[in-house]
């Protein structure tokens, strides 16, 4: 059969009976034809891409199948699900196409935040028309329409509502906190980030859904949904990196590896390994560069879109000029420790 | 009588009974003649600006007058309210002078985020002083000098009291939600903020009190006290509103329509329509600015507070140079997609 | 004896029983000999740095000690503590080694927050090695490893397990709000920084821990470890601050009193009194600054690590011709308002 994905998990429902999120302990990505078969035999699956609302009462023979094919974390849920009296869902994705549901939407940005797979690993086409706009509150989720009559209520009754965010992604750390990482300020990393092992991300660090993290990286700047960061690579304080290169390509930016943004700055193009960008400097896809051999004398001036995906580049602005200038050889390394510190 | 605003809902006492914050559910400006008569029935009012707390066993009839005025919704509040424990306030405001109270300076800040008024739109005078400074916390707003108590008695009985913010002004989504609005971390959006319908604020987003958008923006910077900022318009992320004229002026800094901020840009002069700063320069009033033509030719340099208010300005840094350059007329916006996009 | 520091309080510990956090409610530096003396009456103190897990039915005792010592606040924290389940600790400290345990390393931490020490004022060594890494959420502080079943069983019984942060360092509000301070999100100070009594952090500030404000600030942007800034200086919206001087040196940085950091700028040198950098303009240790004289001539070109400690500097960005300049004599001072203005 051949499956893409598939999950137990449980999932809240608005007023009207709509899934509006769910969570999945242990999403399994390609499961092996015999988990289906087993699971199929307690819950039917139809094949395509479906949810279903699972009976408590089946549960137990579903932790049976998980057991029966080896997947023990999942059947452990399915035993502690039979006395919830909480919506339980299964979703199963038989193919990575187009999510079509709240459910399916989810379990994808579970697979990316459970490290299954890469940004730009699966399809998340049309996927922020489908989820609702949620208020995300201390008492769960709330679907929008519902959040006055809720807010009055808890009022009334002496409590407070806190709306800790009005917003159709989840924060991550609600649904998992991947192995090996430390998220100093969580309302900061949308559900659907792929947080690397080894990484950090600091206060004032962001990752959109989509995006993140290789493995070992400090981030405190901006990760904007679609770029990845690669292993080594620190985002400085406050940097900033736009998502597709600016002024209007439809390029995907990214950062290679073992680079660094400095506190404040910021990239519009992709860029390759070994790269530094100084504190301060912000480079835009037109920005004009100059580029200077290893005496630090001018080769040629370029826009900066034409350096997309170079690597060991060094970009600053020089203080005495104003100039944009960067060093493309390897002399560019030695002058980093000069130039740069990690805010 | 020709009342400015009125409102029914629930306060926070302190220890010594003070109130030190209300919310409220529906507040309602201008209210009708015949509605301040029919409350005053239950409720005396004494004309000028006052807060009275309500028996519970009035909420009833007070719900019959809004019922027979056509306020349904405060009337269903009422109602709800008669069974209820909090403290219920009724705030009536004959004219907009002022704030007095704690209370009338809280409905104040609601008129503003129920976008009833605009920024600039009522008296805010004094209100800095009146609020108390409050620790607000997931079992509800604590009073500073209460706080220690209630951290001993929390941790003694093994729950943690989260004090989420200390602060006079309290987070907006806990008070109201207007219709229309993501907000993607709720902490910096400060009640007494205008979110226009159809904006954004995402997580490097803030909007102060008595500021805010228009309608449709994207806002991942910072727009300070009193800034507005018109339709259309996106504020990049990591840039910065100053609140004044940078350099001492009273003028309050705004931006028009269709403007964009570039990512880590910033501005310290009101800026008119469809009006563009590179992503990471900063322009302050003090700042010399060579007005450019449309073959790119110096014109004049002018200080840029002398360009406040005006329209169609793009503005950027050489890169060659290193000097700021603005073009001020309509080719500028043509050149926009080029230098920009929005991180 | 002539100990460091004392503390009682109480402790989260994990499924091992290990101590992974602990709250002092009332820090004591310096603690007399007598109230040693008493302590040790009721829990033998050994000598050395040292946390006892304290019987519940020996608060009693404890408070008598504290009260004859003329240590009142601490007596009733013992008292309110005798019928308390939660794990009690007493954590002396004899000398100011480096901490040794959790529980030594949380008792310096509240040292600072209760700015009985400033950063750099005691030993913090090798801290980071000891901390657990934690997810702190709504229903207390939980070791990482047992997360996930909290996260199942919450998930399953209808409530929202909110992981705020996933940190070694918890948010310091939940311990001590010292007097005197505004910290408007409080998710950007940690447990450690040394908030001075004046100081508002608004919420794009951050402070990390050994690092904070002296007394009067306005910090808008980010404090690094190890920084510590003046009376009466402003860090600017979105400002940087490097821990040390940038481009390698130990030079830890710092500000001095009466600075102003202008809005998304940063600093990678230390700074004297009475500093101004320009709104958006980031001056690392390797920058060419040029100096000029109160005419604004060129006298000479530094590097700015060379002005590292300096008061009275003024530094731009000339708009005109792209160079970092600096006035480094009084009339800088007469500049500043026409230069800046702290968003």
């Amino acid at each position: 059969m051949g499956y893409f994905a598939l999950a137990v998990g449980t999932a809240t429902r608005n007023r009207d009976g709509k899934i509006i999120e769910s969570w999945y302990p242990q999403p399994i990505l390609n499961p092996p034809d015999k988990l289906i078969s087993a699971i199929s035999t307690t819950a039917k699956l139809n094949g395509g891409n479906e949810t279903l609302v699972v009976e408590h009462s089946l549960m137990s023979g579903l932790g049976d199948a998980f057991t029966a094919t080896g997947y023990e974390a999942s059947a452990q849920f399915c035993r502690a699900a039979e006395s919830s009296r909480q919506t339980i869902v299964l979703t199963a994705l038989e193919t990575d196409s187009a999510p079509a549901s709240v459910a399916e939407g989810y379990l994808k940005l579970h697979l990316l935040s459970h490290r299954m797979i890469k940004p730009h690993g699966c399809s998340l086409e049309g996927l922020f028309g489908l989820l609702h706009n949620i208020a995300w509150t201390n008492e769960g989720p709330v679907d929008l329409p519902e959040l006055a009559d809720r807010q009055m209520e808890a009022r009334l009754a002496g409590r407070t509502l806190d709306v800790q965010c009005v917003d159709k992604f989840p924060k991550m750390t609600n649904y998992v906190v991947p192995k090996g990482v430390r998220i100093a300020d969580t309302s900061r990393v949308r559900l659907g980030a792929h947080i690397g092992d080894g990484t950090t991300v600091m206060h004032e660090g962001f990752v959109n859904f989509n995006a993140g993290t290789e493995a070992t990286s400090m981030v405190e700047g901006r990760i904007t949904a679609g770029v990845m960061v690669g292993d080594g690579s620190d985002v400085g304080g406050g940097s900033s990196i736009m998502g597709t290169l600016s002024g209007g390509g439809k390029v995907v930016v990214s950062l290679g590896r073992n680079c660094l943004l400095g506190a404040n700055s910021g990239i519009g193009i992709p860029l390759g390994d070994r790269c530094t960008v100084e504190a301060g400097l912000y480079v835009t896809a037109g920005t004009k560069v100059a580029m200077l051999d290893h005496k630090k004398q001018l080769v040629k001036t370029v826009k900066a879109r034409e350096l997309a995906g170079q690597s060991e580049l060094l970009f600053w602005r020089n203080a005495e000029t104003g100039r944009v200038e960067c060093l493309s050889n390897k002399s560019a390394i030695e002058l980093n420790n000069e130039l740069h510190s990690n805010n």
